[in-house]
């Protein structure tokens, strides 16, 4: 799946809800978001806010997973651990997400949220997909 | 603080972004937060979004901060760590955020969320925020 | 499986490796654990350690899975994230398991350290472990 | 603190309980620890038990905090989450801890389970310390 097909399915699945969210990268066990920040992002301060990046985050991983399944229905989110590690004040959030293990049931990913061109990240998560069962008992 | 001093806060600081969550409980080291959810919550299926249930979480989490502390802007997320345990279908979400422990520098809390009347969780957080440090050395 | 079984099974599997912990109650979804701490448990100044609490979590959260699947080899911990609370210091350290889900492929416990008798948690976690399939595709 | 100093200090920290574990490698903001398992770190078939892999990824994450901070014993872990990736097993298993941030309160560190010379890591963890507070306001 290439990050334009990728899009094309994110516009479908989330048509109507005024995603701003799109992918610019996809390579095997990875995943790149990109968001552009309006009001609804952001918290007193420029902040961009805990949920945008939470919800960067998790879309990134799934983002990353399907590099390898392609999109499977079944696979949903089992855990999401984010730190939150310093302000995330810009227009621009990225978060990058690297798969660190893709087994029968599990994918677990890796992934740093930072501004665009920033050298630090602002948060980085380990999230945990769960994935569904093939009927020949192979993983997804 | 009251729920309803809360809710006075939480439209001030949201204002113009379509806010939907009310707080419907305060009391010392507890917060109880609701959503009627609308189709920008909602993935195929009827599911209330991950997004979604981390954003409640997020905010009961820091309602449950401020019983103790009022309002503290400068009172931040340091790690939210969610564990989806079942779906969440259903058209009213609660969060309901027990404080764990707060300390001089740290305040955690364990918080459930259910779709209004449900037996089970449909998912568990533990969300740790860290506390603006007073001139005198107390925490807030 | 009643606690005498799981001291039993425990015994056998941790042959010479100086356990000391024991199971002292097992019920549908529940497990609790007691270990009375000796030197190599404790840091300066009495505290039982961070790693001592975490092996004792580790275990009481499988005993809990093993409420419902009996012995199961092939059951492993794939996340377990604690967050240490306050002091632990004394003789006696308890971990009470408790099963939040237990699905097809993954079991949720939550897990509360304490110092026997104490009213307020040293530390929290909460384990998850996955499970074998089973040949038919049932969870273990 | 090199690596020499950061062993010196371990043994005598933890003199008489038979610690296995050394430092090889002590830089700013990065810390590996090596540890030679033996029959108590050891679980049936020849894994790595997952309290020793913790036990391993807490010591070498207070290491890493030690780069910058030196010994500071009211440095006390927060948070430890780790996530087993794959089967740990071999004779040899290092940790590699590095301070993704560290700021007035809290340090957070990325740490790397594998079996030494593995491709793969065996866990990943993320690791949060609460730092004690300078009487002038700085941080540890």
């Amino acid at each position: 799946m290439t990050a334009d097909e990728a899009n094309t399915f994110l516009s479908a699945a989330f048509v109507g809800t005024g995603r701003r969210s799109e992918v610019t990268l996809m390579e095997e066990g990875r995943a790149v978001m990109r968001l552009v920040a309006d009001a609804t992002h952001l918290r007193p301060g420029g902040y961009i806010s805990g949920p945008t990046q939470m919800s960067l985050v998790d879309s990134a991983a799934y983002m990353a997973v399907m590099t390898y399944t392609g999109h499977e229905p079944m696979t949903v989110t089992s855990n999401l651990s984010i730190n939150f590690l310093r302000p995330c004040i810009g227009d621009v959030v990225v978060a990058d997400a690297r798969v660190m293990k893709i087994g029968q049931a599990l994918a677990v990913m890796d992934v740093d949220v930072r501004i665009e061109g920033a050298d630090k990240p602002a948060s980085h998560a380990v999230v945990t997909y769960a994935l569904p069962r093939k009927p020949d008992g192979r993983a997804a």
